[in-house]
């Protein structure tokens, strides 16, 4: 690279060329993308690495899993995002560890990145509480290939069960149980039995779908645990209205390719989706800093380290506490204002200002939805249900997608399934490496 | 069931209830739909057998595998079809053999299905000319997993060329190697040709992605084997036009994770495509019967199995001579017409005509495209080139799509992408089992 021809100030400042200053960002999910878009400073040159080339739009995750959507209307190539960004570089590549002295991270393949400061938001995966053996059984819900085992499983147990000819087969295959109750479980287990309930009953010649169980089990007293007592009684009215069964303060002991264990009892069931626990991802270990159960790194107010300063940690993987003392949730507009947060705390630092500033989250309200026309909506004092919530709840996701395109796929599948009843990726692809499963 | 309350007619057919007769139609391909969509008797019970859950509209399986159409847009549940149907019967199933003495379909999975008439429509596959080995590193593209693959292993190509500091290594990841110069060949080559070209360079840094070579090898004497010379020749001029390398009178004579080697030169090469060759379905080796050299029954002229009247071979699987001795092309719309063309046959079976009736190809034309705006149509006499042929051959294709929603869907993606550059599906989903691909 050519010198700069600029003459050096002697006060080091005002007239010199802005000293480049190289930002790497791993994770390209809300966290990291808020950051990279609201930062842009002379002199900064920014990287993002993430381990996939696609954002994934997490909240709509699980309508792959259910056959609503197809996998492209969830998930943007990330570098075409920052197409007309020239200081933004992205690679696609697995971060395996960092080194705090160097400045480095380590890349599993390809060469180590040099940087002067470092974001990590490389969010969380599922947890099985120390069971990790369960995972071939009952995947989680994280990735677009998790989506498409999902909707795999679960299409192909109505596939298998139209052929077998053993009743008690038959009766597992039609099985279905998801573990864990937050938005995600609740969704799930609502689409299933929707697809058995009302979409799938005119096309099997030998079973009847509707004899179809679907089972959903929380450890813990009620179904949305994180919402209000009332919506939580209403989501539970709903999900008995579409004919799920829903088992709270039951545990999950043991989980097979056979059966599950809830409680004491053994449930024949072919089909189980794990939706109870995630963990942070290994930052913590990478650092050598604390973490909390959950594996999450300890941050400091301005969400940086705890003795590294040009080290930040947001969003899933960070634990971030209020004012009140509660932890900031894992939730989208969260795991944002955290990134935008942090480019701001970077744009002070690189013009020299100070920045003694404390994270402070706008808990901006909660929403799930439990199949057609039912929805919650927790926005603190205004809480509300039914079908305003669930248009409410449809709109704030069409308007939280990325681009154009995505708002009218998303819409256009969402009015084709629910006028038609015919969902536009109900498709079985890929094998499962996963013995015994289809 | 109930005894059939219908007093017997000594005469034994007028009166009678319609004594039950099961069809079953193995392979939900462009053949066996229209089959059994064409096809209804009283009396007549189909069960329909695919290994997939899907009918794949194969014409348009190459935008999948270069990141123009979404998986979901060229694919349908088989059984969603049939809803209506309740005389059919949709099983998801992999057929392994027919007992044909016993009339018996055997199915990997679950138990034997018993037929009194079957037809077989189970297509073909990539043919390797006795060169297996070279599958794993030159997919070819007949699934909607061989298409995935491909998008991955392009889209990863460029991805970690941004990565690699290794001149020899970047030139190797930026060389992409299409075998066989068909219509899919020229296809893909276009299209990743026009990815390297337009769509891709603004979004990298460390690459110049308009550096990739795109080469598409032939065996024979001009592209397009299957069209006019003229055709071929604007084909030619077109490709060229896109940045492709056309190798005509060139053989491949090996292939491996790093190189393909092309008359007697080694080409550096990360991505090979084959499209050079298809092999017949294994319906001959189950019938014992005779083939020809690509694996095709050779079938009488009303498309019946010599010495098997109950049995027809009909698509892809069969060998179908015309009047001037020339064979019946492997094409949707002549598939299409042998399914229609057996549903009339066992329509006058099963009411008792005679049935004396020989298959005749009636030849709709031929098309193909080569990227934005260019094209080439074959109606025999006329022949269309350009912008006229281009716009011909994506409507006719939005025409032939299944469903409202598909063709929507296809030309929202088709004018967002021509319009945009941004394709709908540039995703990397799966990782490769193939060792040494990403």
């Amino acid at each position: 690279m050519p010198q700069s021809q600029t003459p050096v100030d002697p006060a080091g400042k005002s007239r010199a060329e802005p000293k480049q200053h190289h930002l790497v960002v791993v994770g390209a999910g809300f966290a990291g993308l808020a950051l990279v878009k609201a930062l842009k400073a002379p002199g900064l040159r920014i990287t993002i690495v993430d381990q996939r080339n696609h954002h994934l739009f997490q909240p709509l995750l699980y309508q792959v899993a259910t056959t609503i959507l197809p996998t492209s209307d969830v998930a943007w190539p990330i570098r075409n995002l920052f197409k007309t960004r020239q200081d933004v570089t992205t690679l696609l590549g697995e971060v395996v560890g960092v080194d705090t002295s160097a400045r480095r991270v380590a890349l599993k393949d390809g060469p180590p990145l040099s940087y002067d400061t470092l974001v990590l938001a490389t969010g969380a995966r599922h947890s099985y509480f120390g069971h990790d053996e369960w995972e071939g059984a009952a995947p989680g819900l994280k990735s677009l290939e998790d989506a498409t085992t999902i909707r795999r499983r679960v299409l192909s147990a109505f596939e298998r069960a139209e052929v077998s000819q053993d009743e008690a087969e038959r009766s597992a295959l039609l099985t279905f149980v998801v573990v864990g109750a937050g938005p995600t479980g609740v969704e799930l287990a609502g689409i299933i039995a929707d697809l058995a309930q009302r979409i799938l009953p005119k096309e099997f010649r030998n079973i009847d779908t509707r004899q179809a169980r679907v089972i959903l089990v929380e450890a813990g007293p009620r179904v949305l645990p994180a919402f209000p007592e009332k919506l939580s009684a209403y989501v539970d009215r709903a999900l008995a209205r579409l004919g799920v069964t829903v088992l709270t303060r039951h545990a999950v002991s043991s989980i097979s390719d056979s059966a599950v264990t809830i409680g004491d009892a053994g449930t024949p069931a072919r089909t189980v989706i794990w939706a109870a626990g995630v963990t942070a991802s290994p930052a913590a270990s990478w650092l050598d800093v604390e973490a909390d159960r959950a594996g999450r790194v300890k941050v400091e107010r301005d969400l940086s380290v705890p003795g590294h300063p040009g080290i930040f940690v947001i969003g899933d993987t960070a634990c971030v506490m209020r004012d009140d003392g509660r932890q900031v949730p894992g939730l989208a507009p969260a795991a944002k204002q955290q990134g935008q947060f942090v480019a701001g705390v970077l744009k002070a630092r690189l013009s020299g200002r100070s920045t003694r500033r404390a994270f402070s989250y706008r808990d901006m309200g909660n929403l799930a939805t439990v199949g057609k026309g039912a929805a919650v909506v927790d926005f603190g004092r205004i809480q509300l249900k039914g079908a305003i919530a669930w248009w409410l709840w449809g709109i704030a996701h069409i308007y939280f997608l990325i681009g154009t395109r995505s708002r009218i796929a998303v819409a256009l599948s969402w009015l084709w399934s629910y006028a038609t009843g015919r969902n536009s990726a109900r498709l079985i692809t890929q094998r499962d490496v996963h013995a015994g499963k289809p």
